[in-house]
């Protein structure tokens, strides 16, 4: 599958990475044609692995993965606009942090909104699927990372996009993602994140994860 | 030990009738000195079970367990007065739950604060211990109706409180509560019920609960 990474930070390049192991064709998008991550990213990672602007990667791919910052992420997806995006599957994995009042981070939107129902709103033709986004990024691209059965929740509208993306979702290793129903239940998985941040604290380490014990 | 429980609903009755299997002695306290479901609670529970008015009840236990609904514990907890609640162990169950725009409820308070470290904020000489607020009040009381390893948190600012508090949830069966740290990690806690309300509705149970997968 032709696949886009939004970002070229260490989630987007450990997604993008993964993608390519599993055979797909990857483009890495960016502000710029040759932002210097994105190219290294793309000369480590065989000919699978491509790089460009957020515009051409958005056009590449039929799915297209937002692992910008939360804050960066309304912005990422206006510069590219809504006739691009539209008809694709965009899985959201960006949390709506906020640093700028120190540590630890708020939600810049939570409660009655998410970052997953704000981009909906924005692009009513695209499949907004949110996952991911309740773990570190290299629990995401391997489960097995964390010892036992832990879980993977999915956000959407579409019912066939939520299960291209649970199959993507399976390649990776989870088992059993939990779809947790339209795209207004990304607020749920968003507003886990504070508690997330003081478990990585208490925890000292990123490799934990959510699990939710139940008796079937 | 002498404990209160603040509130009649489902989660200070089940609270009460285990703290009173575990050999306390109980008042149960309301807002009237003859609630029918505290005086009901009362004569089923033998002579340990104890009723009585917020007042009456705080007077009574070294441990007050706020188990009212999170929009109106800040509001019994003036009618007591901090005089009254002063030096005492308040643990805080409820969570601040808004069902005033329909279903389902947000919170009234979140990000940047929480019904804990509002109470503790009034009260600043009791000693406010956040936990058990992240599941149904049947798995509080006994964490064997729910199979394989799940947690409990907590949430304070005193240690020897939170030693105190920890000791009392694993006369429950809680073998190892998860201390994160003080009393604005409750904002953690507190939203992730709105993740917990979506799994309510994928499960079609409430017994089920978080549990923190890790490798140690």
């Amino acid at each position: 599958m032709n696949i886009s990474v939004f970002g070229t930070g260490i989630v987007g390049k450990t997604i993008a990475s993964k993608l390519i192991t599993l055979g797909h064709t990857v483009m890495m998008g960016s502000r710029t044609s040759e932002n210097q991550e994105a190219v290294k990213w793309a000369n480590e990672n065989g000919g699978n692995a491509k790089h460009g602007t957020f515009t051409v990667a958005a056009e590449f791919g039929g799915i297209v993965f937002n692992c910008t910052k939360g804050e960066f992420s309304l912005a990422v997806l206006k510069s590219v606009g809504e006739k691009i995006l539209s008809g694709k599957i965009l899985i959201d994995v960006a949390n709506p942090l906020d640093f700028s009042k120190g540590m630890p981070p708020t939600l810049s939107v939570c409660n009655d909104n998410s970052l997953g129902e704000q981009i909906q709103k924005a692009y009513p033709g695209t499949f907004v699927v949110k996952t991911l986004n309740t773990m570190n990024c290299g629990v995401m691209v391997d489960p097995s990372k964390v010892k036992g059965k832990h879980d993977v929740f999915v956000s959407g509208n579409e019912v066939e996009a939520k299960t291209k993306v649970i199959g993507l979702l399976q390649s990776f290793g989870w088992v059993s993602p939990i779809d947790l129903g339209d795209i207004t239940t990304a607020r749920g998985t968003e507003m886990i994140l504070p508690l997330w941040i003081r478990l990585w604290g208490v925890l000292k380490t990123g490799d934990f994860n959510f699990s939710i014990a139940r008796n079937d």
